[in-house]
Order: C-alpha cells, then structure tokens, then sequence
C-alpha cells in the first residue's frame, strides 16, 4: 500500500509514495533526496536528522543520536522512523544543500538495445570432441566476442543446470552468463557531472524505468569551485590530475553503491553506464588532461564520445560492461548540453528553439532540425550566488524570492531558517523589483534619491559603493552597487550571446518559437524578472520552459537506446560552435546588453 | 670489441661474446643464463656467484660478500667482474637448475605486421574549427580507435614538436604516439610457460632480430610440480587460484623487467606479446579455473587463442599493445605444442613428420599439411628424475651420460663435482646399458646373473628389490628394479601412444619420415639409447633431430607475423585430437611397449 510523504524541501514542496513498513530514509533517497549519512541508513552516524510530523517515539538506539531537544521539536533519524502514515517531513538547515534537481520533464525512452538476454542449451564437450565451453558456447550462440570476466564465469555457469545458461548479449558479444533459463534483470547507469553537483540514475534496460536517483556535490569541489581552477589544479602535476579523477570515480563509485543497496540489486548487474558532463568534467573523468581547454586556442584532448571498459574508467559495475561518454562539441560546449539539447527535442524539430543552461558559464544552443548554433559565455558565476557581497547557492537559509509590497519588502528564504544570504533567483527578483521601483537606473547605478521614500532608510554607503538592505537581521543581507555590476556583467553575456547566436542564424530573437531552460537555475528562477532585468530577451517570456535536468534526462536517453547515443553523435557533429572571443560584434553587444531597460 | 667467454653449464659448454669492459652479470643474461640474483645485479645480495679463469682481484664490496675460502678457489660475482680478456665460466651447483633451454632450431622469422610507425603531421584545432586533439589526428591519420591510454598521452605528443608525431598504427587502431619525426623502435615479447620453467623472449619487431633472451624456474612450483597438483591448488578457492596467476604474471614481469634494463629500453615499448603453454598454464595465466581440466571428459574453459589487453594480463608492457595466447587442442595437447609444430614445419610439409615433445606427459603430433594427429600420453615424471630413488633433474651433480667400458662403468657428471644423482638422459643410458650386458631381461626383471662377472658386487637385495650400483659415492648413486618398471611405465606409454597416432593415421611406424624432439630431454637424450630402450622407434633412429625449444620458437613466429598467429589458428584447428583412455585397443600396445627387445 502506498502511503504519501509531504517534504517541504528548500526549494518548495514535493510529495513521495512510500511503502507501507519501509524507512523514511529508503523513501527519501530513492527519491533523489541525498541525507548525506555516512554510516548510510544504518543508524550510526546521526547526520539523517529530519523534523517529521507526526514526529512518533524514537527507538532507544536512534534516541541516543539525538538531543531531548530536538526530540521535543520532532527532529527523528529518518533511518528509524518506520512509515506507517501519511506524513509531512521537513528538511533541515545542510540537507538542503544536496536536494539537487534530479528531476526533468523528458518521457520516458522506449528501450532499443541491443542488448539482451536469451537462453540457450550448450553441449558440453565431450572426449572425442575435447571444445572448451567457450568454444561450445560460441557454437551454440554464435557469439564471437568473450571477454575474459565472463569466461572465467564459464566453467561453473556451464555446469550448474546442466548446460542450460541465461545468456546475456549486445551483438557478437557475451556481456553475461549465469545458471539456468530464468529471469534476469539488467540494469543501466545515467551520470550527469556537474561541476557542483553530481546525479546518478539507475534504470530498469528492459523497460526503461528510472528506479532511483541519487546524488552529491561533486567531490572535487575542494580542488576549485569552477572548472579553471580544477583544470589549474591538475595541471599541477600527474598526482593531482589523478587525485581528480578518483574523486570523480570514487564519487560515482559511492552513489552506484548507494542506488543499488537502495534497490537491493548487486553493482555487477549495471551493464551500461552513459555519462555525460561539461567537457572538463569529462577530460577529468578520463583521466586526460584538460590543460589545453584553458589556453587559447582552447582545444581539448578529445570532443568526440569515449567508450571505455568499467576496468579503464574505475567505475564498479558489471566488468563486461561498457561505459560511454557523450560527445561534446567544444571545449566549452559539453556533453551535457548535447544532452540537454536531446532532452528538448531541439534537433528533431522545426521550429527555432534556444536551449540555455545557465551555471558559471551561460551555455547554449539555437536552431532546429536543420542546422544549430552554440555558445558559451563566460556569464561568471554571479547567477551561482558567488562573486555577490551576501550570495551563497540556493539552499537552506538563501533567499529565493523578493518582492515589493508598499514600501515593505518580502522575502522567500529556502527552509524554515532565519535568512543568510541570497541565492540566483532571490538577486534576479532583487534586481527586477529596484528596477521596477526605480531605485536602479538603466546603467544599473543605485540611487537612493529615486527610490521609494520608505526605502531612504535602506541604503547606506561604504567608500563609493552604494549598499541596498534587502532584510535585517545579524547580519543583514544587503545587495551592493558591486553586486549589480557583477549581475550585468553576467546578464550582459547571456543576453549578448543569444543575440550573436540569433545574427549568426540570420534571424531576429523574437524569431525563437521556444526557449528551453536546462538546470536548477533554470527551474526556479522567476521568468518573468529574468527578462525584466534583460538576462532572458521579455518578447520572448510566454515561451520559456523549464526542462529540469536535461543533461541527465539526455543521458538516461542515450542508455536505453543505442538510436539516441547515435543521435548524440550526429547531433554534436552537427552544432556548429562560436567562439564569442573571436566574434568582432560580441564586445559591442555585450555592453549593451549589460544595461537595463 | 668482441670477447669470448666459454661457460661450463651442467648441460656442456656454451660460448658467448661479451663488449670489452662490459660485466660479466650482463653477458650471461643475455645469453639466457639466469643467475637468479635479488639484487639485480647490483652487488647486493651475493648470489651470482661464479667460479672463473683467470679469477682477478675482487673489489672491496665484492670480497666482502665472498669468503676467503671462495675467493682462494677463484670464486667471483659475475656483477662484479668487468670482461677484460677471454675467460672461462663456471656456473656453480644451484644456477645451473636455472640453465633452461632457451635455444632453438628456427629459422629468424620475417617480420609480417599490420604494427607500423607513421610520421603525420597533426593539424591543430583553431578557434573556428575547436575540434579536438583526437578528432584532428583521426582526420590526419585515418585511425579509429585510440585507446585511453594513447588519448592521455595526446594533447602533449601534438604540441611538442608543431604537430609532428610519429604514431604508431595497427591497421585503424592507435598504439602509440611519440612527438617528432624520429626513429621509433618496436619490440615484442614471446613467453613459453612451461609447468617447469618459463621464457621469455625479447623481440625487434621491426628486424625480427632476438634480442635476448631470459628465463626463471615457474614460480607456481611452490604449489605442485605437476599441472594436477597446480589444478588441485587451484581448486581449493578463488583465493588459490588468484595466488597462481599472480605468481606467473609477476614471474613474467620479472623477466620483462630484467630483459628491458638489460637492452636498456622501457617497458612500454613492448607493443605485442604471444605466450604459449600448456592448456593449464594458459588456463592459470588468464585467472581462469582449470578444474575440469583434471576431470573426465576433461574439458578446458576455452581450446582457442586469447586476446587479452595488457591491463586485464597483468603483463607490465605498453598499455595499449595486445597480449595474445596461441590456441590449445585439447586440455593435454596445449599452445606450446601447436607452437612447436609450427616451429618443425609439420604443417607445411609433405612428408609425415612426428613432433614429440617429452615431459611429464608426451605430447606428440603425427602427420602432415594435409592431416595431423595429436594425443598425450601420461609418460609419468620418470624421464624428467622423478620417481626414481637416485633421480634428478638435469642440473649440476646428475649424472647425464652412461658408458660401459668392459667392467668398468663411466658416468659423465653435470658440472664438476661429485655425482648426486641420475638425470633422464642418464636413466636411458643406464638401462640402455644393462640390456646390452645382458642384465636387464626383455620383460624388465634385473638378473644379477646375467650380467658380466666383474658387476656382481654392483647387486644387492631389499627386500624383493633388487640395486644395481651405478657409482660409489656417498650416499652411492644407484638404479633399483622399480626405477626400471617406472622407466618401462614411461617408455611404453610414449611408444605405445606413437603406435596409436601411427595406426590412426593408416600409416606404419616406419612411415614416419621424421622425428622432431623437442624441448630440453629431447635435446640431450643419447638417441641410439632411447631407440635401444624402445622409448623411440629403432627404426627411426636416422629421422630422429632435436628442435630446441619449439615452443618459444613458435611464440615467435606468430608474435612476428600475423600469418603465423592465423597459422597457429588454422593448425589447431585442423588437429585431430586422440584420447588415448578411450582408445581400446591402448593398454594392450602400452602392455607390450613396455617390454624390451
């Protein structure tokens, strides 16, 4: 019987199914919600700390984790609580920070592998014809490739059910064998590196089902916030260039552990993995050095997809399996946004479509199904909440949302917290709303003179920069003159980029039947504000969409069907990059851009 | 200039050319003479040890690991002697075991190799046309497959030197790339892993000259001295059988090793490698389970050839070369048979040609190009020393050689030192002896009675166990009635299975137009003797040659020339393999084989 769970999560609200019996934490992480607990779910470590209405009695071993306090204010280990009723769960002050968007609006692909299960009789050799089971099996299954994992499973294989074997093939090649003519699932990976953030998918092969997402910040994180300083840091030496890829891989490594303890399913039955990330993540994830991508000319090691054995790329799953990258166009066109730009269906399609995926770099996509265009612009990470006086990503305690009421103003802050900075969307509806009471000029110069008279009290100057309380509090979350500078810089980028891309395609923005917004950023932003403040062009805003994570949904696409890793390929050969430092007219476009209307 | 240094080994005396000034240590493992030293030859560990003329004066770090005593009697270490002048070599008591056959009969093998080096100039990508590393190169060269291993290695190979590369190709696959327009070497390795002893073979694939060559006692021999007892151990857990492989595969890096610093070349130059063996060596090399190997009906995991990378071997050579296995027959007739018919010709010839290669069990193969057959008789270790009460192998102390001069006994000694005791080639002698004297009747009973007066005192009684006292000595080396019946139980199976393979084959003995014996016994075997004693047909004494090591000849053909590599292929193929426990009409020839005439 399924029972539905209420999560208030930072970013909103959610609901789950779970199972009557089952643990909020299983439910919880099979949803894609990350607790983060070392000692995963075992009721050790007492990081799943969660407040639960209604909150039950703590068992002995869970109550020792918590303080009389928290048991007092509901707080439970999401470990120990058993669901038994509808409920309502909310996320404390750090989870926040790992509710990643694992979800997107892509349907489900319809399964086209060539891999397969079938079931055979091999005849075993005999004196008078002394074949080895490998040369009996390929015989009786005219397969042609073995490769050295499945043979050494072989000989017992071959002799448990007296020469019955359920067969596990891609073409002319084993994958896997076991005992006997029964069922057996097979089971395919989805990775989407991010440079914050890491999510991995399993999915049922045989009917394309997503079963669970899982997913952290990205490991490497202590080694750079953004991908230049990661690319400084492995060109340091080949140890650190190492030291990055097994943060990666080991990363994977755990969220595959974590997805198939969840599912109880064993790692050696994932027999395809697609990742796909920016072209750096992917370089890294190789092993290969990404030195060259931050040196003009900026040409990478490989655009190209790899395909490596689970042995080459360390990731622990069946070791017959294969392991994919998708291809990226250039160096700041990844894989991802190949992706991105299958799950919005952009390249099979007529009309002229815009897919951006806005994160430190502003990347994306114009066209449709006969010719695309791409760019990447080096937006800077302001929108991500860096480079901003009080910015910080959008978790717990962030504000998310700002508007005007009279001369007071309102703020969404992300979780039940007291609010400690502000986060993309909160500075985009902090910019749009001082625009619009015309405190903010259209060279984006703070002027306390032109404000509402409410607001006189608000402003405050340190040296020459013009400081704007947004919310009291200790300390107060203020938005500077610096701050806007740095989000005109970044929208200025954006905008001027989309507009190189529109000239370049021979055709006006207002042309673009539909804008497709990839990524967080993209899903919680307010569009209405964003082309307030020129980052989106305004005649375009009844034709955004939020597509969620489509770098994921484009991977899970290429997993199930070898049709859409061909699409993929076409795709990314298909896009034609533009390299904005090389674009004469980019520099005029950009300072226009960067003011406000 | 060129120095000879004549070397007394417990086989005979061998001659080598050594550089002026070069050392000792050096020369002799060029010459494939294991001197099994842990240090390397760096003065250590003491153990090179070797008595020569003129002595010389030892350096300080070497007289401080040689006694007194040692140094009086001209004992040096072969590290620590630079060639000067022409000098003789004696090898003392326990590196004479590591003298393994490592010479041949082959003729040098014309490199036949899709593996070449190309010079190519790689375009780099520009800021129009960011294409990457890979892609450019792809284009340039026509390749397809780069291996990640060679991928890592691009980005810097391309930028060295303009663009200019040398690459090494294998038809659309990338092997290697080094920047430059420069000379580039190829090498390859050949393994014969024999259960006993194991080569390996350094190659210059361009040339097809051998470099060196170098060999160790198989470092299984801990775990069983025959392939049952290793099959038994194997058995015992995945953890016994891992233990296995891991002792050849580092066994065979040691050799890789100490042939690479002795041409002084690296490691990942070694771009192609071929091993043969027995079907339970290979089985053991690949991690394999051999288990029903040793059960009726005796059937391997696989017969054909293997395809392995470096990575999943363990062989520490070029990342991207490929390590190849030649094919088996049948789980007793192996790849380093099948190397060895190559290596005789058998296969091309017209003539009905009999290749038998003598261990612990006798592999044979009779026919011609157009038909072969192939069986292996469980001739016991009787001929290789063991089971015998005064047996041995063929190493310093042995007796190899038996003469009766009137009363008189004359047994030549392996190495100069007291007789320990009686090597196979020694055992033939010796019973070949007894039947001249007349002291060995045709059924195989030793009458004291019989034999010349002067021998009397050579009899003596335990029990129903008559010995014959070969040579005083302390404790005396001497031939017992039951070593006779386990020289008959070898002899009978290996002429009875020669008669089996014979009347299979519609042919008679005397058919046969030529005897090929290969490996060590067969190279050192009297041959009138073993035609005396009925282990060979008399009647063949005059066709009878020895082929060295066909084995490792055979690795090297193919390893040369991918013509080879399918010839071995079709060769297996096309052999006919006999059971000889399922041959009825067997144990009665094997009955009458045992008699002497």
């Amino acid at each position: 019987m399924q029972i539905t769970i209420r999560i208030i999560t930072p970013q909103g609200q959610r609901q789950l199914q779970a199972v009557r019996g089952e643990s909020l934490y299983s439910c919880l992480t099979r949803g894609g919600i990350t607790l983060d607990a070392p000692c995963g779910g075992h009721c050790f470590c007492g990081k799943c700390k969660v407040q639960i209405e209604p909150a039950g009695t703590p068992g002995e071993q869970e109550a020792a984790l918590l303080t009389p306090q928290e048991i007092a204010q509901g707080y439970r280990l999401a470990c120990g609580v058993r669901v038994e009723q509808p409920m309502l769960v909310r996320l404390a002050q750090h989870q926040g920070e790992a509710v990643i968007l694992a979800e997107d609006t892509a349907e489900q692909t319809q399964p086209c592998l060539r891999l397969a299960w079938t079931y055979a009789q091999i005849p075993a050799g005999t004196i008078d014809e002394p074949l080895g089971d490998r040369e009996c099996l390929r015989q009786a299954l005219g397969v042609d490739l073995v490769p050295l994992s499945v043979l050494k499973k072989l000989p017992d294989a071959c002799r448990a059910d007296q020469g019955r074997v359920s067969a596990l093939l891609e073409g002319n090649r084993l994958v896997d064998i076991r005992p006997g003519h029964k069922e057996q699932p097979a089971y395919g990976l989805a990775v989407d590196i991010g440079t914050t953030t890491v999510v991995a998918y399993l999915v049922d092969l045989l009917t394309g089902r997503q079963l669970q997402a899982a997913s952290m910040m990205n490991p490497q994180k202590s080694y750079g916030d953004d991908v230049i300083s990661r690319i400084d840091y492995a060109s340091e030496s080949m140890a650190a260039m190492d030291t990055l890829r097994d943060k990666i891989v080991s990363g994977i490594n755990e969220l595959i552990g974590r997805l198939c303890r969840q599912q109880e399913i064993s790692e050696d039955r994932i027999y395809r993995a697609v990742l796909v990330g920016n072209t750096v993540m992917i370089h890294l994830l190789a092993g290969v050095s990404p030195l060259n991508i931050a040196r003009s000319p900026f040409i990478p090691a490989f655009t190209g997809a790899l395909c490596m054995s689970p042995q080459e790329s360390g990731l622990r799953i069946a070791p017959a399996a294969c392991v994919y990258t998708l291809p990226n166009v250039a160096s700041y066109v990844g894989a991802d946004i190949v992706a991105s730009v299958m799950a919005s269906g952009l390249d099979e399609d007529d009309k002229l479509t815009l897919v951006v995926d806005i994160g430190t770099n502003g990347e994306m996509v114009l066209g449709n199904r006969d010719r695309m265009l791409a760019c990447s612009t080096a937006a800077g990470p302001a929108l991500e909440g860096a480079h901003i006086s009080c910015g910080m990503g959008g978790v717990t305690g962030a504000i998310s949302s700002v508007r005007r009421l009279g001369d007071e103003i309102s703020c969404g802050v992300i979780g039940d917290t007291a609010a400690r900075g502000l986060c993309g969307s909160g500075l985009v509806d902090a910019v749009a709303m001082l625009l619009d009471a015309g405190a903010l000029d259209e060279t984006g110069r703070l002027d306390p003179d032109e404000g509402p008279d409410g607001w006189a009290s608000r402003f405050t100057c340190e040296g020459r920069n013009t400081i704007f309380k947004l919310m009291d509090g200790d300390p107060a979350v203020t938005l500077s003159q610096k701050d806007i500078r740095e989000v005109q810089l970044a929208k200025g980028a954006i905008a001027a980029g989309i507009e190189v891309l529109a000239r370049a395609y021979g055709a006006q923005v207002n042309d673009i039947k539909r804008v497709c917004l990839a990524g967080g950023f993209g899903n919680y932003i307010d569009r209405a504000n964003a082309c307030r403040i020129g980052l989106l062009p305004a005649a375009l805003l009844d034709r955004i969409e939020g597509i969620g994570n489509g770098a994921g949904a484009g991977a899970r696409m290429a997993l199930l069907s070898e049709k859409e890793q061909d699409r993929a390929e076409r795709l990314a050969g298909k896009i034609q990059y533009i390299e904005l430092s090389a674009v004469k007219e980019f520099q005029d476009l950009f300072m226009d851009k960067m003011m406000f209307e």
